[in-house]
């Protein structure tokens, strides 16, 4: 039930990086559930994580063995690997040494991710059986197979290359992610796994991830609930012929742009593909005072079930978006000043309907797939956006069902 | 739809309040819309109202005209007045206009109220023809008529009644509420009213009326949507014989008491007929450092798209329980020390599940139409309750066709 076109992009090799699939058959057993991905020594790898208090056992090692220049990345899917304590902890240290011992390297080396239910534990005999078949299939055209094996109750396959000129020489970014449900932005808020062959330091490299992260997967939203797990993973190879990039620079900005430029692309399919979406709704919130209070209303109107409710009915209920702006917490508000926008129409001004409006224009605009909110709060001149869907029977089932 | 036992109580009337209906046809014609109150000469009136920054007309008028020892309640469902610009305060002075000049009193002793659709025209010319015959139809008894005047989308019509013992003279307190979706706690939640013989001060039951709030309908949601109307009112008509409720007595703690009480049980009956609800969560937030983290951890556990839906799904789906307290934002949350309850069922120890339990333990208490919640933190000492519903099909279809 993906939300218009999301058709899987050509994705461009990364010299450097390579990717190989196997089935351990965790929670199904007719598609691949496990990915190696492993970096040309030299890389350098970026990541952000989940703000969850209770991060799964995985999040945990995966930012500690950050530190210690990683080769690997192991991805499970069907099972998360989160709320299993102790357990969990030494569960996710074996796959690691696991893994370490098929490719020959060190355990730290390897950051592990596990998406997928919460609360089970890890069945870690399957997936090292699965290990010697990943890593035999290790190859740089295998992001297709890659994205598949990362997905639980996604619906399409996700991916999204680009690539940029710098001083003439190309520079490749290609990404995959995976997430449907428990999405709120905080960080990072779903699995991401993005690679470069762009030359740059690791410290350059997480402060343009970070800001990436911010301004893709951080405004988006599909239930507001935000998992243990999520986690994006930026990797650059350095194996391009381009010159290693440093801060402050043109080249620098470049590039930072095509990071953010993927991490949209990648974060929007997300949302495309919100659990029982049948709409993509991007909610602009302009003339704020500053980002926090434009963020906090985006997000308000995007997590109001009735205001997403009134989506899937294709219902131009515009009094639930007002009521919405008005709950958001932003103090000293000016009604008056308000102004609310469905696409180009304009449905609330002077404190109510706008005097121009018809219930026509707005139907016209409500039947389409993609809608744009747009709210203009009169008070300063900062602008947000925020992605999400609408809330269907679809998704009460979606996740009714999840276990059974 | 209603969870549990919601049978509409035996009424004790109230002395010196009397109730009248009529039908106006605002939104339906089968049933009475227009509900008026009379309150007789001296009564005392203490009011709550929403937080929205966009409250409707009629909650302006009504907080402006409390101030003025208010002698009429004036409500009509089927249409909020809300974003409805000065229009709408125009249409609500009207109203109140209206109704001085039937009971030949002033327009500034009545406080208005509406509930219904949002940000459409209020048909006063309607309104204004339904109130000579709700005026001559004032009675004592008519609780239970006006309980159905009130109700928008609510299944059955919500009333309490309780009596107390002030030395030796009998006090009543007799009150009914409506709402059912757009509910969460902030202030007040719905509309309630409340009446009661007792003799007290305006201050002193404006204090109480504050006090009972907030651990009542302060603490319920259905589904995280602060309305634009909501407000409840408490009246002290002074009728009974007992003697006059002072501040800081014996009296006045059973007085206070007796509203908490009265509250609670029109608060839980909006959770019982919370849109599409299929079941009562009772979420008890324990050993808390203050008031604020347990309300915080229970509420987020409430708003969980994810928890809901696997409760509607009477799914033991615990980890959905740990992510939502994992991310409501207490600082310092030690994992270790979480412990989750299902009513006595352990469910999360030492950081993931416990070892006692079993899913079919869970299954059983997740089969059950009321469940408690129980989350212990490790922290502090303060305990909070807050009460929900879960998120089922029928929550969809009500809101996706509210308008139609």
């Amino acid at each position: 039930m993906a939300v218009g076109n999301v058709r899987f992009p050509e994705m461009k090799q990364i010299a450097g990086i390579s990717l190989g699939t196997s089935n351990a058959g965790i929670k199904q057993t007719e598609r691949d559930d496990v990915l190696v991905i492993q970096m040309a020594e030299g890389s350098s790898c970026a990541g952000v994580f989940t703000q969850n208090a209770f991060c799964a056992a995985p999040v945990h090692i995966a930012r500690q063995h950050l530190q210690s220049s990683p080769r690997w990345l192991l991805i499970n899917s069907g099972n998360a690997n989160a709320g299993t304590g102790k357990q969990g902890m030494l569960d996710g240290m074996r796959c690691c040494d696991a893994l370490a011992s098929v490719v020959k390297g060190s355990a730290e080396h390897v950051l592990p991710f596990s998406t997928g239910v919460i609360g089970e534990i890890l069945p870690v005999a399957k997936i090292e059986q699965a290990l010697p078949a990943a890593v035999s299939n290790l190859k740089e055209q295998n992001w297709s197979n890659a994205s598949q094996a990362i997905m639980t109750t996604d619906t399409f396959a996700k991916g999204a290359s680009i690539t940029i000129d710098i001083e003439g020489e190309t520079v490749t970014l290609t990404g995959i992610s995976k997430g449907a449900g428990m999405i709120q932005p905080n960080m990072a808020t779903m699995l991401g796994f993005v690679a470069t062959d762009a030359k740059i330091s690791q410290a350059l490299l997480q402060k343009c991830l970070a800001g990436a992260a911010e301004q893709s997967f951080n405004r988006i939203t599909v239930d507001g609930d935000t998992s243990t797990n999520d986690a994006c993973i930026l990797m650059a190879s350095g194996c391009s012929s381009a010159p290693e990039i440093i801060e402050d620079s043109e080249n620098y900005k470049v590039f930072a742009n095509a990071v953010m430029d993927i991490c949209k692309k990648l974060a929007e399919l997300i949302v495309r593909d919100g659990e029982g979406a049948t709409k993509l709704m991007r909610i602009h919130v302009e003339q704020a005072l500053d980002n926090n209070e434009a963020v906090l209303v985006g997000k308000t109107i995007a997590h109001s079930p009735l205001v997403k409710t009134a989506f899937f009915a294709s219902d131009p209920n515009w009094g639930r978006i007002l009521a919405a702006v008005g709950r958001a917490g932003v103090e000293n508000m000016d009604l008056d000043k308000i102004e609310i926008y469905l696409d180009d129409i304009c449905i609330v001004k002077n404190g109510g309907r706008a005097e121009s409006y018809t219930e026509e224009q707005g139907q016209q605009v409500m039947n389409q797939e993609e809608i744009q909110i747009r709210v203009v709060l009169g008070r300063g001149e900062v602008k947000q956006e925020v992605l999400t869907c609408d809330l269907s029977y679809d998704y009460v089932r979606i996740n009714a069902e999840y276990r059974t």
